[in-house]
């Protein structure tokens, strides 16, 4: 099995709105107001969440297939906790990104609580998104 | 400073393809057909690099400002490699997301070299989605 790549371009169309663009999609991303955004989409750290509950839903579903039960659907809760104190410049020990992530995953299904426990641990196991935040990946950012 | 949180909700449509509501937002998450998706959006992969190049932007102008210079635009090309084994559930060393992910940042502005990696670094360090990205972030998921 041979490694994919997946790419997208982005370029700002103000100092807060990035357009993004991935195969024939797009993606508006913005800031809102009070944080001087001119709000015309989620904004960064609010995408991060909803890839990592795009990722839960696909993994779900695919142990779902493997493990031989029904899923009739799932809805998931996420939050972040993140001090602005770093990205704005301060002198601060905290992080500049998310001090730590929850995720709420209510699946529907009939599975027992030992039996649904089992499937939890193997999504969170094989969910590219939540290895890719959990675990350090190399990010090189280089002048273009 | 204290920190703040961001919140979103999720729901799985159908096995590859889930809503995400940020606020009064909608992000259509979902699998290109080769995937044995719906191919009503871009991937939890994808948007994890247009997550990446959002952040960028609003950092980098934040930066400019601080350092006094004119950015009348950034470009950004992002790529990652990510080897579906483990997603799959094959036996496999790798690891289930992206092994490494690559920047290209295209700033418009008159500064010089030296000024530009200035520029960069200070942006790399202070950008959120990066940092939970480049280091290990706590994702505590539980059945809600």
């Amino acid at each position: 099995m041979s490694a994919v790549s997946f790419k997208v371009t982005a370029s700002s169309e103000n100092p807060t709105k990035t357009v993004v663009r991935a195969r024939n999609f797009e993606m508006i991303i913005d800031e809102p107001r009070n944080l001087r955004g001119t709000d015309a989409g989620p904004n960064p750290v609010e995408y991060v969440l909803g890839a990592l509950a795009g990722c839960l839903n696909v993994v779900g579903h695919v142990v779902a297939r493997e493990m031989g039960f029904q899923l009739r659907g799932i809805t998931f809760e996420l939050e972040g906790d993140l001090d602005p104190a770093k990205f704005m410049g301060k002198e601060t020990p905290s992080r500049a990104g998310y001090s730590e992530i929850r995720v709420k995953v209510k699946p529907d299904c009939d599975l027992n609580r030992e039996q649904l426990e089992t499937w939890l641990h193997t999504i969170e196991s094989r969910c590219p998104v939540s290895d890719n935040i959990s675990n350090p990946t190399p990010v090189k950012i280089s002048l273009g």
